[in-house]
């Protein structure tokens, strides 16, 4: 049989085809889809659970005048291989290459950016009231949404906003049952309900209660009926929602049994599904790291409870679950949530540690300020993936997060320089904290093999002398402190420098940076956050308090957004990788 | 008949009551709280509204052993009555009196503090958890939330979450239909319907949906109905939701029949209900220099929309809505669905005014970053109440925006001095701009008269220069300027100080910044924002990158959550007032 994928670069030519041909395509875009995650690595699962959608979405509708948002846009490779990537999809998430998300800069099918959830319909529906005021009134706009993203607070702020409007506005709900990892609460529990009874799809919907043309459910794999359907849905005026049931992975025997890891599989082969293994790691993530340890110390401390909010297995909250279950929380796609309820908890007693990804705390940033930190309540907020993410790009660095969090009163501010510093500040902080506290750790390993020893408490506020010099002291927080180190091992003039871990960027260890700038004419500053508003900046707020005229250089994330690529190549671009810092020391010894 | 509230200091006071009673009682504590609200001013509609659900709470369950939130806070005056504050009530909301919101810190009956919306649910899950895990199987949980709050995306997202848990939580929707201004959206019509429809409510039943026990509506000035509603209550396990019908300034007629302005009606006659006109103030406040700007300018670009969370009054939105409905959008408290509608009509074109209170942009900091800055798209942000907002206290005060705000990339952030400035800047921004601005500004009034002056375009990143000297320049930025003003007509040594009005915090005028630093000695910057990471810091920032030694102080709201109490008085104990900042130049002239 000809191939078709093969001639199909963009919207128009896929509409050439006639509606029998489409389950072949379906199947030959599945088959492209994994044939290069297999060997480019990417987003597997939610892509392939969703070919026939992104099929007739684009055969059906006028694209891109009609305008479609992804959310998420973790199931939008199929899309982005129908539109114009077709050929440079293999450069996905590549420096240089096309994004892993859909993204407004790279192509005029992408109507939105998108990477954080929930966002769709919000967007979706300013553009559909756009339209109405500039009297386009044909245009369609459509939104696609999981199960899990839909159950966000913040989509349900746009349904209830989109339910009393008048915008040509379609809502496809597409329910897999999973996010990262399996959905969860009350909405999630009505839904799988809603597929095994129509009655309930009938009569009590609150989708219909919200004020939607409700239709659904239907399998979101059956071509014929879902472009019937969409067909029905075009003529519809006013909000629209459409309820599609998929299996994420479809088409690949292992991604549909094992679909948390099949998720984003790393490499595996085309043909039978079996993962690659990678060369073996010898050392730990950072996630272990919290999760092994985390689970440690609730064995001894019945008050630490675990709150994740859909970040199960990324996080390695898992772990938690799995000894503690009565005291670990997934409460799904609900930053805003997750942060209120650990405060709710402590004010009864109990130690939670609150694990969020540092980008994804910026969802619950009120509820840091105004629950947590006004009350000085102890929550222990853990923000993995802190820094330099790599692949997934501009969206999800977690750059921000000293300078956002440095402002707020009462909050402590930690980042391990190593898996020990992570372990022991998890040990201090379960010990009678009388603050809140923020540690931040990246994703990846570190390089410590033997992390799990005894345990040390951390004195809070304090840093630490690595290296003792005569005339530049290197203040760094964090992990980027290793790339310091091995800078330093490259300059002759060593006895010029001193690195100092500060590890706390709030509050400063004030008597040791007085010892600092007694001793020492100039100050470097290293983070791998933004320069605007971080550690170096506190630095600065430092000398001028106390009136040091020291010349003070701040390197971090420079004031711009940092697209996707490797970390390594990352730091390369930006100045933070050993060779440029090793530069930047040279020229000022 | 003998006064029973005079002999009621707390809770148990009350429950020697019998039932037939508390009529009575309800009747002397609405005329308690119109009688001190009267004359001291606060929030009167929401606490007259559950006087009887107040009084049927405390005696029926064991506070402060059983825990209480109320959500946001306005109605809990009649709470704080009868929990001990009586006496005090009367120093509401005054420096060093009890706070206009429930706080932790004021009472052991104060449960959780509140302010911001919504997060009743969140919290009270987290304590009936903690109960669960502590075995104290008997303790009873309770939210109270208004049909308002309840729409907003986090209690949505508490909601799903205490649908699945078997944690011991009881939520009371206080179903007025109104929050500040008349509830909005989807869900507030549903509520509406199922007050009159019992057979929706029984059968298509949104909350049922959400698994929870759902009773009501029932009349919320029914004592014996409450009573006996709730009593129910206590012996059902699990997660249950009673949903009361009350009306916002119940027992006042005036509060009932316009609810909007007795929201918070200052003062008034605690027998007529006339509200009592201030001596005219002749100048006018920024939140109407802003919405009537705003008309002025939407006459003549059709592409302007106004949008706003909740805040139709509060941000003069309304005049908006009086004069272009079709292009003004209150989008109930739903910050963060407002920032990403907002984003979304930009893709189209539209040029969005997205009004948000400071410290209610907090809510949507992400949506800023992710859905508005990384796409570079031309939001205009309007921050009222930004700085000192008084009364409300720490809860409300919006000083951290400049801080959160800086360190986000393409994002222009304005502070004008006065309304002209204010008005001019609104101008400007809907000409063309190329990038999402900030602007923010206070509560209350400024100083000029006749601030209707023809339109003149700001340029972008530029400061001015209002008074120049010779060796100490003074950078302000926002309405703090007219305390320097003021400030340095009573220094002798006037020709000593320059004083610049910077304006942008982000750009930066840099062209302006290397003169000024190459014609003073010594920099002192003042903003009504924290000193962490906000304009001072800027300075500092652009110092060390220039390489300048001057010696810098930094001047604004000190590293600690500010209280209640008003605007000048605040700034007078945190140093920000004439006579402090007088004594500070005139130490360093």
């Amino acid at each position: 049989m000809k191939n078709l994928l093969e001639n199909i670069s963009t919207p128009k030519d896929l509409r050439k085809l006639n509606r029998e041909q489409l389950p072949q395509l379906a199947k030959e875009l599945r088959a492209f889809i994994i044939d290069i995650v297999a060997t480019k690595e990417g987003h597997l699962g939610a892509s392939l659970g969703v070919v026939e959608l992104t099929i007739a979405l684009h055969y059906l509708f006028d694209t891109p005048n009609d305008l479609l948002v992804w959310d998420v846009g973790h199931q939008a490779y199929g899309h982005k291989i129908l539109t114009g990537r077709k050929e440079i999809f293999h450069t996905n998430r590549q420096l240089g290459g096309i994004a892993g998300f859909p993204s407004i800069k790279e192509s005029k099918f992408d109507a939105f950016g998108v990477g954080h959830s929930s966002t769709s319909i919000s967007a979706t529906l300013g553009m559909a009231i756009a339209s109405n005021l500039k009297g386009e009134k044909e245009k369609h706009h459509i939104a696609v949404i999981g199960d899990a993203s839909i159950a966000s607070g913040m989509a349900f702020e746009a349904l209830n906003h989109a339910g009393v409007s008048n915008a040509n506005l379609l809502i496809i709900l597409n329910d897999n049952a999973i996010g990262i990892d399996p959905s969860v609460g009350a909405l999630k529990e009505y839904l799988t309900k809603v597929k095994t009874d129509r009655k309930l799809a009938a009569q009590n919907n609150i989708i219909k209660a919200l004020n939607f043309d409700y239709s659904g459910p239907i399998d979101g794999h059956n071509l014929p009926k879902i472009l019937s359907e969409l067909n029905r849905l075009k003529s519809v005026k006013g909000p629209k929602f459409l309820h599609v049931i998929t299996t994420k992975g479809k088409g690949l025997q292992q991604a549909e049994e094992d679909q948390v890891t099949y998720h984003a599989p790393g490499k595996f082969d085309k043909i039978s599904g079996e993962r690659i293994k990678k060369a073996t790691n010898l050392y730990t993530k950072y996630q272990d790291v919290f999760g092994k340890t985390l689970v440690e110390l609730a064995k001894k401390n019945d008050k630490i409870v675990g709150i994740t909010p859909a970040m199960l297995t990324g996080s390695s909250l898992k772990f938690m679950l799995e000894k503690f279950p009565e005291r670990t929380f997934d409460v799904g796609i609900a930053e805003q949530h997750a942060v209120t309820l650990a405060a709710g908890m402590a004010t009864q007693g109990l130690i939670p540690f609150c694990n969020v990804y540092s980008t994804f705390l910026q969802r619950a940033y009120d509820q840091v300020i105004h629950d947590v930190a006004l009350q000085n309540l102890p929550v222990i907020f853990c923000l993995d993936r802190a820094g330099l993410v790599g692949e997934d790009g501009a969206t999800h660095h977690g750059v921000f997060d000293l300078a956002y969090l440095r402002c707020i009163p009462n909050l402590i501010v930690f980042a391990p320089r190593n898996e020990i510093e992570l372990r022991n500040i998890l040990y201090t902080a379960q010990k009678g904290l009388k603050n809140p506290i923020a540690i931040r750790y990246p994703r990846g390993t570190g390089k410590i093999l033997d992390w799990q020893k005894p345990f040390e408490k951390i004195e809070m506020g304090t840093g630490v002398c690595l290296q003792k010099g005569t005339k530049t002291a290197i203040l760094t927080v964090g992990t980027i402190a290793e790339n310091i180190i091995e800078a330093l091992k490259l300059v002759s003039a060593k006895l010029t420098f001193s690195h100092y871990d500060m590890r706390f960027v709030k509050p400063l260890d004030k008597n040791l940076l007085k010892q600092i700038f007694a001793t020492h004419t100039s100050i470097i500053t290293v983070e791998d956050g933004t320069i605007k508003g971080g550690f170096g900046t506190a630095i600065l707020e430092f000398a001028s308090e106390n009136n040091y005229r020291h010349k003070i250089k701040t390197v971090g994330i420079p004031d711009t957004f940092v697209e996707h690529g490797s970390v390594s190549k990352l730091q390369h671009k930006i100045g933070l990788d050993v060779q440029s810092l090793f530069n930047l020391l040279r020229a000022s010894s």
